[in-house]
């Protein structure tokens, strides 16, 4: 069992977890494999191999081809596991340590091995949508949990272990140093302004339009002033959303669209790239914040995060948002 | 010239810096070169291509073998480079953003163009942090200057774009928001027990001694209680020094052998690892914070930072440093 420990430096907490060295890497974090084609049959994620996961938690049955057409099962190398009781050590007010308590869940997007995210129907995506969405609410109904993230690693780069198309889902008994961080900014631009600091920047980029990529009814997609990574994208409700738990039918039908957009659009442009998004929601107990909006945020990991990103907290971009915005917005109309 | 900004939502910086996409990189962040070893005819950093870098800063001169032995030049593919003005904009509160003022240079660690630190003699390992403490208080005196960070990449997972061993500095105009985190933290700790942290902290793992690896006159050496990495290792000074650049020559000295020590026994243990260091270290208006203390972190990459670090800012490590830290103490009795 995994244990949670705070840096008494930072108050940042990692997450220790000797389990998941088990997982199909070698000691070097590169994949065993040596080709990006394995064969289906030793898949853990293809119809047929179902024994291979942890008892499933949810699925999304079919009767045409294959058995299922989304499947949540447990992380069999999860980094935090559900037990009974959370208990919190604190060694001389310097070490202090909890068991690995919370929810580590792979939601298996496809029974198709190859059929990679940007490939979809936008219907194939609303289904994964409320996957996301069912098991979010599921886990925040724990009373142990204080943070979920939801997030996809797409590509060796961006640190997936298996091909077959995956999105996770933890559920923490911390809340996370940089969402506090991120309250607490947008608290203050609350405090100063009254307004909400996202919709803020939401509406300065629909007037400054250089870094807009995509506006619909209901979101706006658009390379973030300060971007962390060449093409970095966000995509930010319309409506008062804090959480992600509260999206409707219709919000899950218009994101699906917007998400495939930018997918195939970074597909198109960076040639397949590896990329990481992370759904940031405000949890359960902060629902009602009027300060906060649920977000994605997309990465494309075209850069080696290197001993200045790790010792700084600076990142260095090599592209500028403008820009990047720019060839979005022209591979997009060469779709339409 | 770059360009610094600052995320509204987090208020940390990011440096965009267009220029350095033309980097011996292709776009996908992959060395162009197929093999580690290429010619050093082509070397910027090899003796007899001195000329291909710009102009330099400081070496150490040589009759011998070669004409020099360090050297320090500034980086062609600078993030942040000298000028005259730094002018601050700010669009509507929420854009943030100046001029990428600062300094970038790569000191240049030995003629030799596959002399790995971990194979050099105590004495050339001195002559490194020479230059990297002349740099450092060099650059302190410029008063735009707020922060500098020195690092090392070594190998292309953890970023380098060039294998002849190579440390960098950077001098940034801003205060990074890490620092500001460790400062508030440190801070507190002095408040609430009138002691620095980071001494609390050494004498503890002195206690403890299961994280402990070396313990020298004038360092400690260990794992940290909440690792990042298998293998995260900290070199914490004895004495009060908060800035780096306040290095004795018996400093220097035990230093080197301390890092070579760890750096060897690294490469043993894990096969040559890639691996970052940084030094932390107080800029000078800080200098005489009771709170602190300078130190060097040393981050072996053998795991991906995947979705969930980048969105949470929660690291999963496979290994405790309990684990790591008595593998380390035997490899280290192998060497005597």
């Amino acid at each position: 069992m995994s244990v949670i420990r705070q840096d008494p430096t930072t108050k940042e907490w990692v997450i220790l977890a000797s389990e998941r060295s088990k997982r199909p890497h070698d000691a070097t974090g590169q994949s065993v494999r040596s080709s990006a084609h394995h064969h289906e049959v030793s898949c853990p994620f293809c119809p047929g191999n179902e024994q291979m996961t942890p008892g499933e938690i949810w699925r999304v049955p079919d009767d045409q081809r294959a058995p299922w057409l989304v499947r949540v099962v447990p992380n069999k190398f999860a980094a935090l596991t559900p037990r009974d009781n959370l208990t919190r050590r604190d060694e001389q007010a310097l070490f202090r340590e909890m068991d690995g308590v919370g929810f580590h869940e792979v939601i298996i997007e496809t029974p198709q091995h190859d059929r990679f995210l940007a490939l979809m129907s936008v219907e194939e995506v609303e289904r994964i949508l409320l996957a996301y969405q069912l098991r979010y609410l599921d886990l925040e109904q724990d009373p142990r949990i204080r943070y979920i993230i939801l997030f996809k690693n797409h590509g060796e780069r961006a640190g997936t272990s298996l091909d077959h198309p995956h999105s996770q889902i933890v559920a923490t008994p911390i809340a996370p140093v940089l969402l506090r961080r991120k309250y607490q900014v947008a608290m203050a631009h609350y405090d100063d302004t009254g307004r909400c600091l996202y919709r803020d920047i939401v509406e300065a980029e629909l007037r400054v339009k250089t870094r807009l990529i995509v506006e619909t009814d209901r979101y706006v997609v658009f390379h973030p002033f300060a971007s962390r990574a060449p093409f970095e994208t966000w995509i930010v409700p319309k409506s008062r959303q804090p959480s992600f738990g509260e999206l409707t039918a219709e919000d899950r039908r218009d994101l699906a669209l917007v998400l495939l957009q930018v997918l195939r659009a970074l597909d198109r442009l960076l040639g397949s790239p590896a990329f990481n998004y992370v759904v940031h929601s405000a949890p359960a107990e902060d629902a009602d914040r009027p300060y906060y909006l649920w977000h994605i945020q997309i990465l494309p990991r075209v850069a080696t995060i290197a001993g200045f990103e790790l010792g700084s907290g600076i990142f260095v971009t090599t592209m500028l948002p403008e820009e990047s915005a720019a060839s979005m917005r022209e591979a997009l109309a060469e779709f339409k």
